[in-house]
């Protein structure tokens, strides 16, 4: 697999493709948007935007836009969103209930949303057998024999700190690919693993300046 | 006040902090941090690291580097992290509970974290009046009511998303100036709110690319 992409590109075709379902490309026949149309929207130039884009293929024609319907679709494969994607969550506590619910309403309402939850997995034993949505929670030790039955390829980390960074380590030993770590803890990555952190905490830092 | 700094810059700022306070400076006498180490551990360049700060002052002396400490103390007072940030958050279903609670772990682990969670904010009677930790419950019609005698400048926004957009409007109109959406819905900002969003979707979306 070709990995050229800076993932700060990678970020901003995510960006796009959100402004490109938004603007909505399945009812007749969109118009093309231009590329500064979307750099406006996505807060970069035109220039950007086509740079970005050049670098995983040819989608537009010089002088008339891209067809919004058709770049859409080369997103979502670039980005492999043309699959369905089985997602795990390491912790069954109120914010993995509430992340899971969130990730089930959107897959029930959008038939295109391509992230599924699989499972879920708590050391908890009042936990373990309780069902999300379609999803049960199984016991944390389950979780490479279960990764690798449900072809889990993407957890979600919403366990207490402390517990964390075990836990990716077994979702990197167990095959995972992918993990967004919600644990308020800087995780070294497992090899082969990439993980990003969503950091409440810094969002509210970076959100204080314009108190 | 100046707001001459781009919001990419301020998040960098976010993210030197933490890095600051992950160095750890409170113990003991702290080496001084070259521009080049922070840049590497931010994931940019000695150089950006120079001009981010200099935006806001002389942090460092050529070719010493910065005092961690010092640096810290600047960085915490131009985030404005230096006094309590009182936040309000708008749902107390269990998101909104699961995202309160960890506020105040981390306020009561942390004494230097500067978020606290003062008042939740519900329209379904039987929340109404529990509490999360020392927060309570109020209805929602009482959001101007409380932000105003709270000093609530903050405001988290976890309800269904059909009801996300009349919620930041209420905490406009009442005086809040930052709002953080974990909502999945795209929301106008409010005359003078600066409007951030927690997009899980587009976490996820990104994060695919990797599989």
């Amino acid at each position: 697999m070709k990995r050229k992409a800076p993932d700060v590109v990678v970020r901003r075709l995510a960006l796009y493709l959100r402004i490109l379902d938004e603007i909505g490309t399945d009812a007749g026949e969109p118009e093309p948007i231009p590329s500064f149309e979307l750099g406006r929207r996505a807060g970069v130039s035109a220039a950007q935007v086509r740079k970005d884009l050049s670098l995983f293929g040819e989608f537009g024609k010089q002088g008339v836009g891209y067809d919004a319907r058709f770049l859409r679709d080369q997103l979502r494969r670039v980005l492999k969103l043309d699959r369905v994607v089985n997602i795990g969550m390491a912790g069954a506590g109120a914010l993995g209930v509430a992340l899971g619910r969130y990730s089930i309403r959107r897959h029930m309402t959008q038939p295109s949303y391509p992230f599924r939850l699989a499972a879920l997995f708590d050391v908890d034993p009042a936990k373990v057998g309780v069902k999300v949505g379609q999803a049960r929670v199984y016991h944390l030790d389950q979780l490479p024999e279960k990764v690798k039955e449900m072809e889990i390829r993407m957890m979600i980390i919403a366990v207490p700190a402390d517990a964390a960074q075990k836990v990716a380590d077994m979702c990197g030993m167990a095959g995972v690919k992918a993990i967004l770590n919600f644990a308020p803890a800087k995780l070294t990555p497992p090899p082969g693993v990439r993980l990003h952190s969503a950091d409440l905490t810094m969002e509210l830092q970076h959100l204080a300046y314009y108190l």
